[in-house]
C-alpha cells in the first residue's frame, strides 16, 4: 500500500465516465479526517426499500471486523445502507473493532431508518490501528440527508487509499426487453491477490433480481475477474465485493428474476461480468509502482483450476515481474513459474509467446526467435504473454503488473 | 538471479572455514568459459569405489535435463563422479539438453572409469539456452587426473552464479565411537524457494552408511533446512541436493550403518542436519540484493505442515519483505500473511513479536507496545520475527531476507 501522493498510473483513464443514475440509490461522501487530510474518506450509499444484496468476501483467516459484519448482513439478502471509510481497515482490532462496527451500523441504521441487518460496512487502510468510530459515526445522519443520485465520482474517490485514480465503470443491459443499468466502482493497488473478491468493489443496478440469483451471478463473475487479477500476491484482510439491486426496473415493466439460470438474465449476466472484468483490470492497471500492465493467457491446461493456478504463478513470480520491469523477454523465468505451479505440465510441449511472437515451443527456444524483435515489443507499456501448456484444453486469462523499484520504495515507508 | 559483480552480502563469512579431507573424494575445478570469463565454472568430484549416494531433487514440472539424469542415477544408489557447471542450467533445452547431459556423462565415465549410472550431473545458470557440452566435456579427463582431496574452496566457488560468497560448511560426528567428517557446499541467491531441495547442494562424508539410510537422513534434513528457506518464492528448475558417503571410515573400525533408525547414527544425523541448516541459512544470507537477514519463528500452529506454510507465507510476502527493508515493524502485514496462508488461525489468539518485543496479542495491538523501541530494533541487520498462532503446539523456523530495490535492479537486467 502506497503513499497517497504517488505519481498517477500511466494507465489511468483520461476522465471518469459519465454514468447514469441508478433509480433507488443515492450517495454522499465527506472528509471525516480518519487518516488523510484534505480528502474525502467516508461515504454512504442509501438504498430504497426492496433492494437486495449479494456479496463475496475475503477467505483470509484474519479478516477484518467489517467483513464479519457483512457476512451476517448478507444472510438477510436485504440492503438499505452501505458505509465505507478509507484510511483504516479496522482489521486485527479485536473487541474494539467489533465495537466500532456496531457503533457505525447503529448510526447508519438511525440515519436511514432501517434494520441493523440492512446495513453493510467496509473499511480499508492500515491494519491493526483501532478505528475510532466515535469520530465519524455522528456524520452519517447529515450524509444520508444530503445523499444524491449522481454523486458517483465523489463516492468512488472516497474509498481510495493508495489508488492513483478512481475506478468507476458502467454498463447497460436488457432483461426481457427492459433496459437496466449497472454501475460499479472499486479500489485497490497493493495487497492485491483477491481470494473470492478484491479489496473493495461495489456494484449497483436497478434490475429486479432476487438475492440468491444475484449472489450466484456475482460469485461466478468474481471467479473470472477479480480472482484472476493480482498485484503482489498478498491477499487482503478486507476484500469485499458487494452488489445491490434496487429492483426499480420492475416499475418499468421488468419481470422480476428469481433464478440465475433464467434465460432472460443472460444479457445482464454478460454485461455485469464484463463490468467486473473492467474494474479488475483497472486495479491491475493501478498496481503500486507499476510501469507496465501485463495480461497472461494460459491455454492448453488440464482444467480451469490448473489454468488459473499457472496464470497466477506466472503473474506472482517476482522474477517474471522484475524481468518485465527491465523490458527483458526472459521466457526462461516463465518456464520456471509454470514448473513451480504444481499443475500438470509437459516441458516438451510447452510454448510461449510475447505479444504474438513465439519465443519457445516443444520444450526449447524457438529456432526462428528474433530477440531484437521481442526486445522492441517489451518496451511497450502493455505486455501480453501467452503460454500453451499442451496437456489439455482449459484456458485462463490473468491480469497483473510489473514489479519495480517504486513498489519497494512505496512499501518500505508506507506506515511510518 | 543477479549479476556476478554485485556487492558482497553483508552476511558473508570473513573467510572460508578450514575443512578436513574426506577420505575417498577428490576435487578439481577449471575455467571452461561456459558463460563467465576469468572464473572457474566447471568442477568434478571423483569418488572411490564403494561410495553411495542419496539425493533430493526439485518437484518442478519443468525440471532440467541434469535433474532427470540424477533421478535415474539415484536408482543405483552408487556414485563415482559428480560434474557441475555454472553459467547455464541446461533447463528447457529439449532433446539438445538430453544430448548435452549424455555427452558430459560419457566423458565423465571414461575419465573416472565407471558405469554411466555412477555419474551425477548438475547445471546452474540461465534457463533455455542450449548448453554446448562439446565445449567442455573434453576437459573432464584432465580435471579427473588433477583432482585433489583438499580443493574444496575452488570447487565451492565453481558452482556459484549470482552468489556473492562461496558456501562451505563442515561438521564432525561419531558413529559407534568412530569419528567421521561431513563437508558440504551449496550455491543459490535468487529463484530460491526450494521444493524438496535448493538450487545446488553437495555433501560428502567418509561414513559407511547404506544408500537407503542415507536417503532417509537426507530427505528428513531437507525438510527442516532448505525447505524452510526462501529468497523470492520462485522455485528453480534445477534444485539438486546430493549426499555422498565414501564408507572409508569402515577401515577405521566404523560398523556400517544400514538403517536410518540405528541409534548409532543419531549423532551423525544431528550433525548432518545441522550442517544442512547452516548451508540453507547461508543461502538466505546471500539473497539477491538483501539488506537484512530474517528469521521467522512460528509457534502454536495446528500441525508441522501448517506451521511451515504460515512461516513461508510470511517469508514470501512482498509487503512484509519491503516493510523490513524499510525498517518498518509493520506487524499488520504479518497478520495479513498469516490470514492468507489458508491454515487454521484464530485472529483473536494471534500474538506477534519483533526481536522479543511483543507488538500484538489476543487479536490486537499490544497496549504496552513501544513503537520507538521496535523501530530501533528494526535498524539491525538480523531481524527475528515470532508469531504465535494460538491454535495448537506445532512450530517451524523459516529463513529469508528482505526485498530491496537492488533485487529489482539485479533481476531487471540479468539476462540481457
Amino acid at each position: 500500500m502506497a503513499k497517497a501522493d504517488a505519481a498517477v498510473s500511466p494507465f489511468a483513464p483520461k476522465a471518469l465516465p459519465e454514468v447514469p443514475v441508478i433509480d433507488g440509490v443515492r450517495f454522499a461522501a465527506c472528509e471525516a479526517g480518519i487518516k488523510y487530510r484534505n480528502r474525502k474518506d467516508l461515504m454512504i450509499a442509501v438504498m430504497d426499500e426492496g433492494t437486495v444484496a449479494a456479496g463475496v468476501l475475503t477467505q483470509s483467516k484474519t479478516c477484518s471486523a467489517p467483513v464479519l459484519w457483512c457476512r451476517e448482513s448478507l444472510k438477510s439478502g436485504r440492503a438499505r445502507a452501505l458505509v465505507v471509510n478509507s484510511g483504516n481497515s479496522n482489521a486485527f482490532t479485536g473487541k474494539k473493532g467489533r465495537e466500532a462496527v456496531e457503533m457505525t451500523a447503529e448510526y447508519a441504521m438511525k440515519a436511514v431508518g432501517c434494520a441493523q441487518s440492512d446495513v453493510y460496512l467496509a473499511s480499508t487502510g492500515v491494519i491493526g490501528e483501532p478505528l475510532e468510530a466515535g469520530k465519524f459515526a455522528h456524520l452519517l445522519d447529515g450524509l444520508a440527508r444530503s445523499a444524491k443520485p449522481d454523486a458517483w465520482a465523489d463516492t468512488a474517490r472516497a474509498i481510495m487509499t493508495t489508488d492513483t485514480f478512481p475506478k468507476l465503470v458502467t454498463r447497460t443491459a436488457t432483461i426481457g426487453g427492459v433496459q437496466v443499468s449497472i454501475n460499479g466502482f472499486c479500489k485497490g493497488a497493493g495487497m492485491i491477490a483477491p481470494d473470492m473478491a478484491t479489496m473493495l468493489c461495489f456494484i449497483f443496478t436497478d434490475a429486479a433480481i432476487a438475492a440468491p440469483a444475484l449472489q450466484s451471478l456475482l460469485a461466478a463473475g468474481a471467479q473470472k475477474s477479480f480472482n484472476c487479477m493480482t498485484v503482489d500476491g498478498d491477499t487482503s484482510t478486507s476484500d469485499t465485493m458487494l452488489m445491490f439491486a434496487t429492483g426499480k426496473a420492475a416499475a418499468r415493466g421488468q419481470k422480476a428474476i428469481t433464478s440465475a439460470d433464467d434465460p432472460a438474465l443472460a444479457d445482464f449476466t454478460a454485461k455485469a461480468h464484463d463490468l467486473m472484468r473492467e474494474l479488475a483490470i483497472m486495479v491491475a492497471k493501478d498496481g503500486e509502482g507499476l510501469s507496465k500492465f501485463v495480461t497472461i493467457e494460459v491455454q492448453g491446461a488440464e482444467n480451469d483450476r490448473a489454468a488459473r493456478t499457472i496464470g497466477l504463478a506466472i503473474a506472482n513470480s517476482p522474477l517474471v515481474k522484475t524481468a518485465i520491469a527491465g523490458e527483458d523477454p526472459n521466457w526462461g523465468r516463465v518456464v520456471m513459474a509454470v514448473g513451480k505451479a504444481g499443475e500438470k505440465a509437459d516441458r516438451d510441449k510447452l510454448a510461449i509467446w510475447f505479444g504474438g511472437i513465439r519465443v519457445a515451443h516443444k520444450g526449447l527456444r524457438d529456432p526462428s526467435y528474433d530477440e531484437g524483435k521481442v526486445s522492441t515489443y517489451m518496451k511497450g507499456e502493455a505486455i501480453e504473454l501467452r503460454v500453451h501448456i499442451g496437456v489439455g484444453k482449459a484456458t485462463s486469462r490473468v491480469w497483473t503488473c510489473d514489479l519495480t523499484k517504486e513498489y519497494v520504495a512505496i512499501n518500505g515507508d508506507y506506515r511510518s
